[in-house]
């Protein structure tokens, strides 16, 4: 496991872009998961200790982190001065932020840009009670602009989440019956991802979430799984998700369950369609709004009306939690172009009264000539039983 | 799936006692998942949409969510007054705040207390850029000082939680062997905690997570599971997290793989001493640091030193993103006193040179005459092969 998620250079030239963007004397400083991770290499999820990255304008970047992460800092990422703070210092953000304060006046550094979408209000509050002269601007665009772009490294991370998260799927439309409970579906498909990915990425950490809806429930997209049986005549949404060294990917589709009554058929093949055209019109300087307005079209077309839901997001280091940068949402008003390295998801649906709400999701990425399908799932029209 | 995470007496209970903390005309605002959902009973992980939850002091309670999740609010949370908004209005974040500046001004509020140990700097920005003359004040102590003692409901989802954790580790210890890769354990025990779960308690939503590391490697405690095969001779760190309703339990072990070398063979006595030591520590209106003192006590006999590292925290509605309480850590310098009704993680460890930092990790509630422990997994010394 000594490998890094990052080459030095990468890290390096992202530091490079980030400093053009700030002023002398300025110094961005990450407090989240997401901007610490892309500055220094390192995914370290606080579990209510911050781990904080300091990229000066004119001055080398350091880290404050704790002395249980510090390891981990070390072994994944590139910045090697590193403030380590003990749990036996005192409440742990308080220790952290009063390391920030100390390192930020010992290199002259009066000004910070910081990661405020993705940074709790307290913890800013906190940094200017104790160094009340500090200016400081929110810098989320500037991270996020840097961020949308997928570089070459992180698109590998990223096809190898895609890889695992299709073996799930694949898993499910091969092995799941008619009667059998949705948990145990996704704790079968969990564990065939799994043994793949010790095979094919034995060096990389990843994690894998499965789970799934059918009928009505499908109206609560975000529900997670229960021991409901597969019943016949539902449409069943799976969702299958992977990451790689947290690059997420998403690989979701609808499943016939046995024969569908017609509203169920009928939205099914409408839902097809949409996915498909939507995915063709994925094109580098496309506004982000066209795949969505492709999608639309069919849906409006067979009857459905608009739906309130966009049709896909920028992925990669984002997660239910964090990192989502929403330039990138794939929506109606968005004016934003799409740019080759983007690497979104696809996934038009709407809500049908009484059939429920599903879809199919891909990940796409943005090429320079138009786009490639990175997830290699069945798709179109499924059917289990 | 009609059932609710609680019970509406519960949500209101919460509501009363929010209530007087908060001002004349002034408003209790969560953002964040851990607040809105303690306070609705609705668990809406925000994934970009932001679900926010308002209880005034003398006006009926309220809800901000995107259409995506408005069922899922309804059919788990308590509270029927929901503001929804579509993908369609713009970027979800000003979208959902601006209907939240408009629910203010109509309802004559100029005064919010919200939850700023959680909530992104960026927002609350966001809403004094639209609402110049609200105040507001961060009221994060009033929360969680609500939050860190759990009702019998809370329990009860903990308990569940608790007793899918066990048989993942019965899993592991039943059924793993010397060169089976770390990866592939993990998963048969993600999938044996998801049958147990689904026959168990078919009704909630769950989810489960294992890791492991091994060796030099358990110094990276975060770590993810990699492909390593078991290896003899090594100490091997089990991590068994499952949530119930989201509320986390997390039930750890250190478990010798073979014959141990001598440096690992002490260490692991002196572990298991300290862990029991610091369990019988746990008392009601002892002070937090009792627990860590009492394993401190054992680490310093046996010449390990002090250890960097707290003993344990709150859990429950605690995840590895949000909620940690930081005033219910059990380390040294706290002498917060501990209340019946709280559970908290028992784990002390410390780092030891070339042999790792690995820990058993008990669920422990505080009762009024001692302490339970809810963990009833194998502990002591384990070994596999």
């Amino acid at each position: 496991m000594a490998h890094k998620p990052f080459s030095e250079k990468e890290i390096h030239c992202r530091h490079d872009k980030l400093r053009e963007k700030l002023d002398d004397k300025e110094a961005f400083v990450a407090f989240s998961f997401t901007g610490s991770y892309y500055l220094s290499g390192a995914p370290i999820v606080h579990w209510g200790r911050p781990t904080i990255t300091v990229i000066p304008k004119s001055a080398p970047a350091f880290m404050i982190t704790s002395a249980m992460e510090t390891p981990r800092v070390m072994s994944l990422g590139h910045i090697s001065e590193i403030k380590k703070y003990t749990d036996a210092e005192g409440p742990s953000l308080a220790t952290g932020v009063r390391l920030l304060c100390d390192a930020l006046k010992s290199r002259g550094l009066k000004k910070i840009a910081f990661d405020g979408a993705m940074t709790p209000f307290g913890t800013i509050e906190l940094l200017h009670s104790m160094t009340p002269d500090l200016e400081s601007r929110d810098g989320t665009d500037d991270l996020n602009n840097l961020r949308k772009v997928h570089s070459k490294e992180e698109v590998a991370h990223i096809r190898k989440a895609v890889a695992t998260s299709d073996v799930g799927v694949s898993t499910i439309l091969e092995s799941a019956r008619i009667g059998q409970p949705e948990s145990e579906i996704a704790a079968i498909a969990s564990q065939e991802m799994a043994v793949f990915a010790a095979r094919e990425f034995p060096e990389v950490e990843m994690s894998f979430r499965c789970y799934s809806q059918q009928g009505e429930r499908t109206l609560e997209p975000h529900s997670g799984t229960s021991g409901e049986p597969l019943t016949a005549g539902n449409l069943l949404q799976v969702v299958i998700e992977a990451a790689a060294w947290s690059y997420m990917s998403a690989v979701e589709r609808t499943i016939a369950l046995g024969e569908l009554p017609d509203a169920e058929d009928k939205y099914y093949t409408t839902l097809t369609e949409a996915h498909e055209a939507s995915v063709a019109a994925l094109q580098p300087n496309a506004p982000a709004s066209a795949p969505h307005e492709a999608a639309s079209a069919i849906f409006m077309r067979d009857g459905y009306g608009n739906s309130p839901f966009g049709t896909g997001l920028l992925r990669g280091m984002v997660s239910e939690w964090e990192g989502r940068i929403p330039t990138v949402d794939l929506r109606s008003y968005n004016s934003e172009l799409l740019l080759p390295g983007m690497t979104v998801t696809i996934e038009p649906f709407t809500i049908v009264e009484g059939v429920g709400a599903t879809r199919h999701c891909d990940m796409v990425l943005v090429t320079e000539s138009g786009y490639e399908r990175l997830s290699k799932a069945p798709t179109g029209r499924l059917r289990i039983g």
